[in-house]
């Protein structure tokens, strides 16, 4: 699936933002911050700057002032990514089609690199540009916070560490992938929304709705492309949940309740958008559903 | 060594606030929440938020305003610890007395235990109490990502790990030590100068001199204790460096430099205070030089 022109420069411009605000690898420790743009700059599909970006454009924001926050967001998904494929957590060799960090160098770097990320990340938005206001960087920075901590995304990682060859039912798995996916989709849509000036309780309300089901939709695709891709596709291994007898959608409910529970959760993300100007986040909702990895 | 009742009191205030702002082992998900209070109140000598305190104090600042703060660095100094200790880092089992986290628990939950106390870290500056202003907390945010990053505290970690094997000048050695145990030392005195309403700039130099000289004087004891102590005496196991191959004080300028050099460094802190009425920064940089552990 080919997304619009309009997505396609949006990756363009988180590129150039990530490329701009990582360290050079001149700067020492060089080891460490090669390795910190080799998992950065590695070709994600960047969806969750996109989704900062099309939120802002909804809300009429500039994208200049949201760079920081978009770039935030995604060194916080990619530190989680490089964690969790060590080997005590997921074990993964494969990431975006190439050796994942801790075996394109080491484990040790691994671990640092995605510390670093993290640090980076807060780093960024204390210097979000104007007309943020201080008040507002705060906020994004307390949303952030949270979402990605214990009672968030870390907290996800545990409870499936944790999943492993249990029966879960689908809700303990919908509240498992509501902190480790979810909470960082939800805060990719929520800092824009705290970027604008003058936010509507409504429109934010609308905003968080479509970002929560399109979290879980994001979920279960995933789950359904792990058994109906291949690793070619993918770019990280196929089957690696099911391998690691981790519960999934179509493992927990079944592969057509699956698809049937995708098609209602992207038809409630839209349905979230009513009244709103977001073809972007349309074509987001619609490119999840869709997407082949 | 006894320290004052002063910083004792100070010492009682932040093991409340880090019990406090914890979460509770009753929140999902509970082996993660278990994990970071077993490593958070663990007894450690909470150095950190002490410097915090006292240099608040000789700024005139009430406590009650830099608890936040206090246990903001305090979360990060323990996390740096957890992953440190870590099988593909320092692989220490011991750490104040206890085994690691990882040991007490298990490898994954250690890093995601690390990762989540960082993410607590900067979630509580965005939270630090009136009268700090919005302005004032994003500056103390932005000095703590930027300590404890890849140019600070996780660069620091990052050169070590190269330098283990390695014959390194005493320069290099100092450049080390200033990034993996000076920068977060030199924030918890930076901390609490930027929560001062009206901050003197010859102030704030002289207290950064001193936290500079502090740094650097608490690594060169730590490398004297590392040989002259036990592994009873020290909660860790003794002898790791030198085993490790990790270049120290005593290794690359022999012991009675080493011992020199820190009794230079305690002396410049403490010019470094001149005019200032500041007798528990005085006491913590005696207490790093005499301490036993």
């Amino acid at each position: 699936m080919v997304i619009s022109p309009a997505l396609q420069a949006y990756q363009t411009r988180i590129e150039a933002v990530l490329e701009r605000v990582l360290p050079s690898v001149e700067i020492l420790p060089q080891r460490l911050h090669t390795a910190m743009r080799y998992s950065v700059l590695n070709g994600g599909k960047r969806m969750r700057p996109l989704l900062v970006y099309a939120t802002g454009e909804t809300l009429g924001l500039a994208p200049e002032i949201l760079d920081f926050p978009a770039a935030a967001i995604e060194l916080i998904h990619v530190y989680s990514l490089i964690h969790d494929d060590l080997p005590a957590m997921d074990d993964d060799d494969l990431r975006r089609g190439k050796p994942s960090c801790h075996c394109a160098y080491d484990e040790a770097t691994a671990i640092l690199a995605g510390d670093a990320l993290q640090a980076l990340a807060f780093q960024l938005l204390t210097q979000a540009d104007e007309p943020i206001s201080a008040q507002q960087r705060l906020r994004m920075i307390q949303q952030l916070s949270i979402a990605s901590g214990s009672r968030g995304m870390v907290g996800g990682q545990a409870i499936d560490l944790a999943a492993v060859g249990q029966a879960l039912t689908e809700l303990e798995l919908e509240q498992m992938h509501i902190h480790k996916t979810g909470a960082l989709i939800r805060s990719s849509v929520l800092l824009a929304a705290y970027a604008a000036p003058a936010l509507v309780e409504r429109q934010l309300i609308q905003l968080d709705h479509y970002a929560k089901c399109l979290g879980l939709a994001f979920q279960v695709q995933d789950d359904i492309l792990d058994i109906e891709s291949d690793t070619q596709t993918l770019g990280k291994t196929r089957g690696a949940d099911a391998a690691a007898g981790k519960p999934t959608y179509p493992s927990v409910m079944g592969m057509s309740a699956a698809k049937r529970k995708l098609d209602e959760l992207y038809l409630e993300a839209v349905a979230a958008l009513e009244g709103l100007n977001a073809p972007l986040l349309l074509e987001i909702a619609e490119f999840t559903v869709k997407r082949v990895r």
